[in-house]
């Protein structure tokens, strides 16, 4: 008597290939939860949701259909990459489809990260940002910046968006001519270079991405800027001096949660124990949950999107500051993720040249699978203002926040 | 030989009262961490700070002397109530000079909270809530709030600031016609009958106070409201039926911490999944810590005022809802009990006829250290606006909070 087969794909697929394809196309179809996806399958046999569907899945192999029962998120990422897979239809409804449908199920995180060192923080940066400026040129706004815009209606383009969030950034900060901003994590330097522009303040910026320093400087330069805009070669922790404000853009996310008090504490060395003020923005969610498998192994290795709950007490409460004001700006970033989609795919045949086919198919799953989780409510962006307790120079009310149209956006 | 005393006042003070004394001065002189207090004995023995005294505290007998050094808060605040100690000068700068000056050490907290039953809850309620409306009305506004105001400018007038929050809070929860919303403890009924007049929209108000439910029930009569607010005699945990909206003022300090995954159970369950949205007003902090032991005993057993590090898991994790917006009114609380404490003096004759002089300057001290807390940080006011990710219905900005004066504040 033959023993019986612990796992039943393997031993059925030699005497009963069809019976086992169905079997795997109906347990996926399951795991959708409802979702309204088509899926097909190479041989054309196919599985049919109840509401009219958004989309089709066409797996084109059975490997691939095995493995996305296995592991859902890192094999649908993995083949769409390759190609063994192709989605017919809308991709970003599809994605948020399914993001509705698995709501607060249990779902496929990535391996537990582990708490990022200097040079793993290095490495981890140089694999996203370190694509070369001349990608970032081909679908970011004028301005290079890789964050969430902040659009006063929904049809003001990327570039009077992103001009707006500078500047919106630099009203919560309340800068005043003079002030010494540090800023950690600065991108191509567009917010720097706008606080020195317009506001007339200094900035130490500090970055490790060595392709977006190179581009920073250079700008800096060539405006003029250089005496009051300095950009440091430097991870977080090796920020120094002092400084009225400190700001920080979309560099938490990199931060691991076993470190943020070590972060809270710099914020606290450098911050003015008197009117020093400061602003966080940050991807974050609901309740704590890892990135799915294929973004942590493919996209943002070491990356975490934080609940406030996390990081309140963990950077805020360690910088011995007050929380001033939250804004949860997660619909501008659904937008800001449909503008960079769309002028993606309009420059896929340069960007094919300068990488490949699945660099394409890679990088249009990730801005479109972010553009879901924004607008699905899986993830959020959340701009968190704070102060020092003794600064007594709020404003009384934030009316002033929204008085006068942004610098640029008229 | 005799044993060494443990305690060495005890043994001293009866061979030489005047060293002990002088002991026990400057030992509290210490103690206050160089905030401009001087202290004076009943024998004109005194401690001048380095700085310019703001006040200067005057202690009437050696046991209240000791009895400071041992547990400061509680004593301070017993004593002063029983006129065992008096204060000369300006008790609320006195207060925040204290406050400033201590911020961050270590202090004396209340005795550890436990967890509020029901019947708990409706005790503690009731010893500060039923001290009857009679009194309360002599220095609330006319609308009878008892939780901060939102003054649009620092001289608006506390009738117009009342008025102004309650409009400011229904902005922020984007009532429209016909929409159901809960209140989870209403006071004396001012936000209910508010937004059923202003807004259109239909009120189940909760609250376990009876002098607070018979003044709103009386007042929804009166103003022909009753068919569209309904006063319910009910702990938060009783509230039932389904809602568009919810909201909580000034109610989460009488939760305490160990409770919030059931309040957030609470909204969890009564609001709609989809367009469901709310807010929480609170007393928080920046740090966890318990309200000092005078506080705890005399005034609000059982509170806690909570940091969002707290609450945003405990109660919105739970409630699954999306962090909106969190503004942070502290200014405003420390102007709102300016003005009850200048009104409560006003008032003082009556009061006292009403109660005695232990009650005045019981209440005098609690308004004041509340003023002096908010204004020196050691207090904040949190609002939290929150909403189900599904709900599409938010507006793009906040600028619209802002675009129209305040009903009732021209």
């Amino acid at each position: 008597m033959r023993p019986r087969a612990h796992f039943p794909i393997s031993s059925a697929v030699a005497f009963a290939p069809g019976l086992v394809d169905e079997w795997c196309l109906s347990k996926l179809s399951r795991l959708l939860n409802g979702a309204p996806v088509r899926l097909q399958l190479w041989n054309d046999e196919s599985a049919t949701p109840a509401m009219p569907p958004v989309a089709t899945v066409l797996v084109k192999d059975r490997a691939t259909l095995v493995r996305l029962l296995l592991r859902p998120a890192l094999a649908f990422g993995e083949a769409y990459s390759a190609g063994r897979l192709v989605v017919k239809g809308d991709l970003v409804r599809l994605l948020e489809a399914v993001n509705r449908a698995l709501a607060g199920r249990p779902y496929e995180p990535g391996a537990r990260r582990v708490p990022a060192t200097p040079t793993s923080a290095k490495d981890n940066v140089h694999v996203h940002y370190d694509l070369g400026n001349d990608f970032y040129r081909l679908w970011l706004d004028e301005a290079m910046v890789y964050t969430c815009a902040y659009f006063e209606h929904p049809t003001a383009t990327l570039e009077e968006a992103q001009r707006a969030k500078l500047d919106y950034v630099c009203r919560k900060l309340r800068l005043t001519p003079g002030d010494r901003v540090i800023e950690a994590g600065c991108g191509w330097g567009a917010l720097a270079l706008h606080m020195a522009t317009r506001y007339g303040v200094t900035v130490r910026a500090f970055n490790i991405s060595d392709a977006q320093l190179r581009y920073a400087r250079e700008r800096a330069a060539r405006e003029g800027l250089s005496d009051r805009v300095t950009f440091v070669d430097g991870d977080y922790r090796t920020i120094d001096g002092r400084c009225d404000v400190f700001v920080s853009i979309g560099m938490l996310e990199h931060v691991g949660p076993a470190d943020y008090a070590i972060f809270g504490g710099v914020i606290d060395r450098v911050l003015e124990p008197r009117h020093g003020r400061g602003l966080l923005h940050f991807i974050g969610r609901d309740a704590p949950m890892e990135f799915n498998s294929w973004i942590a192994r493919h996209i943002f290795p070491g990356a975490y999107a934080p609940t406030l709950g996390e990081v309140l007490p963990g950077v805020l409460e360690s910088a011995h500051v007050s929380v001033v004001d939250v804004e949860n700006l997660r619909p501008h970033y659904a937008l800001t993720l449909r503008h960079w989609l769309n002028r993606f795919e309009d420059h896929q045949e340069p960007i094919r040249a300068m990488f490949d086919d699945a660099f394409v198919r890679t990088w249009r799953l990730y801005l479109a699978s972010a553009q879901a989780s924004f607008a699905s409510g899986d993830l959020q962006l959340f701009q968190v203002s704070f102060g020092r307790r003794a600064d007594t120079a709020q404003p009384w009310t934030r009316r002033d926040l929204y008085a006068a149209p942004f610098h640029g956006t008229m």
